[in-house]
């Protein structure tokens, strides 16, 4: 199956890995924690594209890492959406959300522009994420 | 297992149906087509506190719903999000979205007040849902 990411996607993420046909990509903005699943299969735009079987997959994986991120930055409620209306290919976000944040308590979307974080601080993350994604527990 | 609804779901949106133990909620606001789905189970808070059989189920809806609303009210995209900073009881919005709408192409939450439907529109709505809920295909 062919797959391009979206250009936007590309710019404002970081790939961490892949959980089968899964992206995980962390989000470019220091103001949260914030990780984005892509499928890797074009022409998935929304949620009843994908199969029963990728679905399932798909928010295995979220509600796995969501818990892990609950637990790892103490976060306050952990957000899972897929909107899509500026970028249509479909992708779906985690983002622990923490009372005081940035836009608590309203939705991190569109809420003024990303702080791109330090190198140090985005591969710290970055390696945090590939350990968590390497434990039996969320394979 | 008990459940009691959060009053502020309660007070901004009207239970169409349950499908299992997940109810299927109408949201009182004319601004878009917008579907509140609530696993009857107390102590939910976020996706990794459901069971797997409980998320699969629940993303099925959802995937069955969004692609209904998809198609019915010839949406540009249909916004799925579990957020809960707010209202902390786990609920899953479905929306359709259309491109112009009131806030296209952000998110709809903390967007201003909601518009609450008219009752012959609420009536309407609700048994266009409930249609599609006794349909083979979405149960």
């Amino acid at each position: 199956m062919s797959f391009t990411l979206d250009q936007r996607l590309a710019d404002s993420s970081h790939l961490v890995a892949c959980v089968g046909d899964i992206q995980v990509r962390l989000a470019d903005d220091s103001r949260y924690p914030w990780l984005i699943l892509v499928p890797e299969q074009d022409e998935v735009v929304e949620l009843h594209d994908l199969t029963n079987d990728q679905r399932n997959r798909l928010f295995t994986l979220a509600s796995r890492l969501g818990n892990w991120m609950k637990t790892t930055f103490a976060a306050d409620k952990i957000n899972v959406a897929s909107l899509g209306n500026l970028v249509p290919q479909f992708h779906l976000h985690i983002v622990a959300r923490r009372d005081g944040d940035a836009a608590w308590p309203g939705p991190i979307w569109g809420h003024a522009n990303p702080t791109p974080r330090a190198d140090a601080d985005r591969q710290e993350m970055m390696a945090a994420v590939a350990r968590c994604l390497e434990t039996d527990e969320i394979l």
